[in-house]
């Protein structure tokens, strides 16, 4: 019932302010003997990472995770693995301007927690945000490294599918495009519109929201669980715990409302292959998962991130001894939070379907 | 890590399949001598039973609830109260006609769970769809009238705000008429228009899908935990556990993408009260939710349900043998289960506010 | 965290009060597809049952356990058998003399929780004890039935090894024995003379306590896990959690303090089979458990009930308004509440091995 | 269901190995604005640090506290104070004499956890025990510092009771003489008696087990609910969980089942206060705990240490591989490790109070 911890076999606990001197997470629950070296993390930190482009925040982070307990050298292979007790990881915060923050500390930023933290604690600690800085998702990065490790054959892949208002043509999508331009876009003629766009956006001092995709392949039958241990309810909540996320939906989603039962009938035919427990579907209105429950096909869902709150727009707020002011907020941030969040909803897909698995093959083993 | 129980600090355990003997759950963890009769409980279910009109399922179940547990007279007043032990609310089945199903025990419906439970446990329960059927939903009415006890001073109103393709009005909105037709919509010439369309529906042996809208009102500040307790990632998981959902959205939701920083800002002024922890804000696009945690604002969602997988029209599928052959659900079905699935999302809105006052009042006393 | 719940994979979630309507459980997690009928329950509930000699309270419950959910005919061999769904154990109370407790309403019982519950709760369910009752302890016998199943080739043996101050003389243990007396007593001479002492008690409207021994033979090794779900300590837990219970131990247990580290070495030899995973061990200090994981050795452990606080000699006490009395419970009482006690034991074993071994396979399969 | 995690709503979660280089733990849950500085934990940890004097371990381990996340000043005091985030606690591991453990890297300790570590895991991280070190208990002293402040009238005092066979004199008891030796001894003549006779364990390459008392006084009434959150059960699930432990016992322990139910009798009088709340309790057989839940006396308890594992002699036992072998553990050992048990109890013993103090107030507020 912690609050700061998300899993249950598979279970990490994050802990960290933006401007503490780090950040970093306890993953419990890890078989044991899996190769684990710092690398196989920094790879997924440094997708995440920020100041890589002129869209994200300029904050240089090096993010280097170090891996503080859990691994050793395999009696047979010698090769680093995970030894089934917990993994430490620790990421420094190394670039704190702390000062960039000292006018914020006594206003309420609009669409912040600044009201909701100081109304519930008494007390927030306003250096870039503290808890409730976007930074904490760095340590959801390195424990989503952990999970996918879990599920080798599984391959998660997250993408932009719309910056504000302007959608990509699924028409034009192609996988290898994602990771050829800075948003993670997969239709090639949408990300150049969004440069221009978002250049705008920035310049205007304004910031802009995005949808997300993420598609996880080749997931085994059976993750999940009836009634409260369900895969989707699972994936929701992951994804609504990211920041500034106000939407999630799984498969056809919101769309499925308008579609008439016969339409959204996923049709079974006999499998083209031997294995018997993987029949084909015609279509995937499911988005992978039904009563709970992965059907063996593509697990889709799609989030909805807000516009960036910290704006250069003045917008109206009060103190916390309740006067009325206006807020600007400088400091650096990203016109577009939703570029960032892609990685860590793969992270979060990660996660939820590597505790899935060990859930499963303790009841069902 | 029960896969049956939701909640933390109020927690129900549900059981119960369609067709067995009875369906019920327990709810642990109320407070002592809060007043407790059956029909405080009864007054809910009686709204989500089915059989009232012609829009939804003929099966006739009376819905009697009993209070097996958890109650006893109060030493000062001697009215029923509960004592702090765990409340085992029952709940028979009457009205199980099980032949309807016999058709289906070999063959997979899709869009149900029966292939994903064949697959999981080698078994699944096929009489009315076993575990699986929405009449567990009964169970989670029953749990959050208990719920709502708890935050007597909250009110939680669900309405249909959308029948297949056909929104309704906002303009139109009006919360007396939400009772006033057999659809919970606030918009009386939308429910005029659904009465037709839904007939329609009905008679082609078709369904359809909805979306839902809750506002919970008078909700105090402060609910919700950072980062893995968020009052919002708690709520999306608990609309996505219920049957057929497919996607959950806060406040602005998925239209929040496409606002601007500056339009999407929920601005403060001093608070018109005394209350100096009640700002006013100029707009609610968080949905009363800002970091996970209540802004004492109303809290709104709305979650999509997909059409009804129960048709009269044939769909391909396969055997539990990987045999094709093609199958027509009979039974008796809601064309639109989106229907009943508004007093479930209450009980659920209900239920996590009340676990999460509960929660705060542990941690913050 | 749900305070009627117990376990994690394998979870149970007891209710009910002493003279309310029934008793019950939900068992959670459950493997699918293992053979359960209600006798397979009733049988070990006979065990526990109260009444079957004049040592045991004369409440007369015929305790028949009925299955309302998570079974289903084997789409293979046809039997009842699990499907994976919450399992509901349902008991009625059938002999509640409500009467006898009356004059206990307002004063508090010595050794009883009486006043702990008022102070706690403002109010409590005085017929019986209400939910302090043992009478609960039934339904972990229910419970206990069906983790037994999970673990078939484990067998677990509880025995009485001390009455009041009387021990049994271990040269004399056999058990054979442990059925053929009313105390499952493993000591035959033991048996006789303590019969006579517990008459004795008896008729002094006094009581006594008990020790309790309960070993499991045949376990897997590798139950359990460092550091905080270790086996000996979850035991420990389930053990202090019967009604009465003051202490736990564990193989040696605290007589393990007076030796040396050479004589508690449990040292090991080449294994005599072909199983290099079973080492020989010399002895069995440890009670089969090292670092919280099982050895493969028989796991070993005793737990201390005190004397029954319900007797016929006058006790000094309060009343809720705090006038001074004195109090005699009448009721219907066990003058050694630790005879009953040995199948709780037993159960709570299985329970904790069932739960254990479901994670083992979740996090290591 | 995390292994590596205690506790509900106040929840810490331990991590590291002995020759990692660090170890620590991630405090949750703990309510905001408590003061908290580095030095109010390090004064705790002093008390454990090892190589104190010539009964303890010569590790030389400065175990110096870094706080690194989840306080920050207090808005009005300007303290350094809680936040209601996660505290993260690091503490390096200085003093890594790795070589020492070379010879055991193959050879399973008796009465170590090396054999089912390497049975469960496949890998076990041999320097120093790894994992199963007593070590980790360090992260359980500092995460109780943190547990007292949010109790800070309760006073909890721990004290070893027995050493080897030699009990104290209870008639000798003096509070103020625990801290004057470095047994925490309360009794100074058993202390004198002691330290000759280790002396003689410690020259001889022996070990001796150990009895702990562990006291809480002006414990609040109501902390502890019934079946499965009952405040002894979590208390003796605390204790079984430190290393070494074989048997825990509340109040009157196993003692209690050699008493008669009159003299086991807590007879209660009007309070002699105007706290209406707090009868006078003739004695205390029930070490405070009635029911499960706290009633407002002391809180008293015991457990047992087995002797030190790690011992001169040689004793028989297998490599990995299976052949026979004998085995003596160098290293630097405690030849009592029950001395360095004492402040861990302690941290244990605040530990579940708070958390149940968390809960109490959730649930009962």
């Amino acid at each position: 019932m912690s609050h700061n911890s998300f899993g249950h076999l598979f279970r990490f606990t994050s802990w960290g302010e933006s401007h503490g001197p780090a950040i970093g997470c306890v993953v419990d629950g890890t078989p044991a003997r899996i190769p684990l070296l710092e690398k196989d993390i920094q790879h997924w930190l440094d997708r995440r990472k920020p100041g890589q482009n002129r869209f994200t925040t300029q904050r240089q982070e090096p993010d280097e995770v170090k891996i503080l307990s859990g691994v050793f050298e395999d009696p047979e292979t010698g090769e680093q693995v995970t030894t089934g007790t917990p993994i430490s990881l620790h990421i420094e915060n190394t670039d704190q301007r702390s000062k960039d923050y000292s006018d914020i500390k006594d206003s309420y930023r609009p669409g912040h927690a600044d009201f909701t933290y100081t109304e519930k604690y008494g007390i927030r600690d306003y250096r870039g945000g503290g808890r409730q800085s976007a930074r904490e998702t760095a340590t959801r990065v390195a424990a989503g490294a952990i999970a996918r490790k879990i599920l080798p054959d599984v391959s998660i892949i997250g993408s932009l599918v719309q910056m504000g208002p302007h959608a990509i043509n699924r028409d034009n999508w192609h996988d290898a495009v994602i990771d050829e331009n800075p948003f993670w876009c997969p239709d090639k003629e949408a990300a150049a519109m969004w440069e221009d766009y978002l250049d705008g956006v920035r310049k205007a001092g304004s910031s802009c929201g995005a949808i997300i995709e993420v598609t996880a392949k080749n997931v085994p039958v059976g993750l999940g669980a009836p009634i409260y241990g369900k895969l989707d309810a699972d994936l929701a909540n992951a994804m609504m715990s990211i920041n500034a996320v106000k939407g999630v939906e799984i498969g056809e989603g919101f769309a499925a409302a308008a579609l008439s039962g016969e339409m959204n009938a996923d049709e079974m035919s006999a499998s083209k292959t031997t294995d018997k427990s993987a029949p084909e579907f015609s279509s995937n209105h499911a988005g992978g998962i039904l009563g709970g429950i992965s059907t063996g096909q593509d697990i889709t869902l799609r989030f909805a991130v807000k516009p960036t709150s910290s704006i250069l727009t003045p917008r109206k707020t009060i103190t916390a001894s309740g006067e009325e002011t206006e807020i600007i907020t400088k400091g650096r941030h990203d016109p577009c939070v939703g570029i960032r969040a892609v990685p860590v909803g793969e992270a979060m897909m990660a996660i939820v379907l590597a505790d899935h698995y060990l859930r499963n093959r303790g009841q069902n083993g």
